[in-house]
């Protein structure tokens, strides 16, 4: 499994925790801080922490596990942390969880003394093969996400497959919502492999092939000025989905549950607007229907929904904009959609 | 009065405010967001407001005055003012006032929704000649200041001088630590050009060579790893003082009269370490005693400042870093002191 090579880091797939140990000693880092929340404290920092044992220069800052930790204040508590360990310029933050973990520590350290080095080591598929590369780090302000953030890259990302055994199978399926984007957006025949695969642990080829997409198209566009709009695909639907679940549901969706219901909803935008063949349209609605738990979306959501889209840092002006297919692999960026069309998608979701 | 060309973006020095409204007609911005203060509110945003009528795709942001407005808790508000006015990545953030609007306003804008545009309006003394280059943008979390930030370029800065008539003698004098700093640390023939001027109001062309003194530097090296370190002259001591009188003084000390202070003791350093004659440091040390009040430090607070200076994201490693002379008009970039060097150029400043 090559080494990914992107904005001038490494992604590392092979014996990826002995190459991070390898990392921090060569970087003659002054301290190393790891964050990590409750559960990856549980299953994956102790595999971290017996490899680096010999070193007495770092300190564990743990969090609790869930969306609402990318809140600024847990942002807060990192920094102060950070200062009250005596955290330096020349210190390293190491990133070990999911994408909760991998936004807010790249975050946080981006801005520390005015950016401190971190790295990720992305502990659930979606941070594998999402949060991983692309140099986006963010975190939330009244449940609005990632509407504080900056354009930072890691020095180097590890990828572990075997903390994938950790998780429970929801964890996967949200990942695997994002590995289906990708296919859907860029390469057909990536989607058609996925479909034939077992999805209950993707292998390593399959990560591989995905964080290759991404990594691709954001060393193209880093800053989101074109084509790199192509990974919005599902989430402008989405993320609002997401953001009114987490409001409001004691038991809120995964992001890749959200997304699944983003991307049949685009992509019947699709099939209306930028030509997306019917029995496309069908073939995806089919597969994510299949794959991921159905959600009660109200009517009477529906202006939430559309108000949380407008405040999407995705849109400006009120307008609202979706990347949308034009074949399964191909995609179309910069959709205006006007509040009929996206309702007229959501009741598409609603009524399957 | 030259524009003077930043890193890719202008300085203006002529007809500034007409050059900002130029700048916000053609940027085509979907709105724009005044961040000012109740000080500028009162003296500076008048000016600008008359000449911005015409456009009604604008909102104020007003904060109190003062750098306890740096803190974290004033940067959420002013993201939530953001979030509220509907701000979109099209937005341009126009920072009115003194290097609490620069530097807060700076870094709002550099994390909303991952980077929007802002310009500096600088209105003090101190703002025009040291944070309107070099795109240092911060904020304070506990009182430790510019403890997190980013380093971003504004896309253009209007110095107009016509703002200087407004401020008090007391804010004049504290730009001016900064203006002599730059004679002291680069050129010798300005800092006795300043000494030979009226100083109540300093002239255009003072200012003017100031901030080519300062972007000159800062252009060479944005992210001080080298020779920008030598803007840090006076500012090890200079910066624990400030802190530690903000925290504990009910009229705490100006940031240019802290500055004064640390240039008197880390002269005092720099005859000791790195051979500023005596004569030098005599002249120094009674120009700025002359210009500046007298403070009163105690031997009792020695341990509180050199915990400060521990804490400066200047230092690593728990080492105490200096910018120290050679002479007036040249200087040398990381110096070790010791504590009781510190003690002893403390003591120095107390027994003049």
């Amino acid at each position: 499994m090559n080494t990914i090579q992107s904005d001038n880091y490494p992604v590392f797939f092979e014996n990826s925790i002995d190459e991070l140990v390898k990392f921090i000693e060569q970087g003659h880092y002054s301290r190393f801080f790891i964050l990590t929340d409750e559960n990856t404290a549980e299953h994956c920092l102790p595999l971290v922490k017996s490899k680096v044992e010999h070193l007495d220069n770092f300190d564990i800052i743990e969090i609790n596990a869930g969306e609402e930790s990318k809140d600024i204040d847990f942002c807060i508590g990192v920094w102060r942390m950070l200062i009250d360990f005596g955290a330096d310029r020349k210190s390293l933050l190491v990133n070990l969880g999911g994408g909760v973990i991998s936004d807010l520590g790249g975050f946080a350290a981006s801005t520390f003394k005015r950016g401190i080095d971190f790295v990720h080591v992305p502990t659930t598929l979606l941070s594998q093969v999402d949060a991983s590369v692309g140099g986006k780090t963010g975190i939330d302000i009244n449940s609005i996400k990632n509407i504080i953030g900056t354009f930072t890259q890691p020095k180097a990302v590890f990828i572990n497959l075997g903390f994938l055994e950790t998780l429970p199978p929801r964890q996967i399926l949200s990942g695997l919502a994002e590995m289906l984007k990708h296919g859907l957006i860029q390469d057909a025949a990536y989607w058609h492999q996925l479909k034939a695969s077992d999805l209950t642990i993707p292998s390593a080829q399959l990560v591989h092939r995905s964080v290759e997409i991404k990594n691709k198209i954001t060393i193209e566009d880093p800053h989101e000025k074109g084509i790199r709009k192509a990974l919005n695909f599902g989430h402008t639907i989405g993320h609002a989905v997401e953001t009114d679940s987490l409001i409001n549901d004691k038991d809120p969706l995964s992001h890749g549950e959200a997304i699944a219901i983003g991307m049949i909803c685009e992509s019947y935008l699709a099939h209306k607007k930028t030509g997306l063949p019917a029995e496309e349209l069908q073939e995806i609605t089919e597969t994510l229907n299949k794959l991921y738990p159905r959600y009660t979306i109200k009517q009477s959501d529906f202006d939430t929904l559309l108000e949380i889209m407008k405040k999407d840092k995705k849109n400006q002006n009120g307008n609202i904009n979706c990347t949308l297919l034009t074949n399964i692999g191909q995609c179309n960026i910069d959709n205006n959609c006007t509040e009929a069309e996206l309702c007229d998608s959501l009741l598409y979701y609603i009524n399957l």
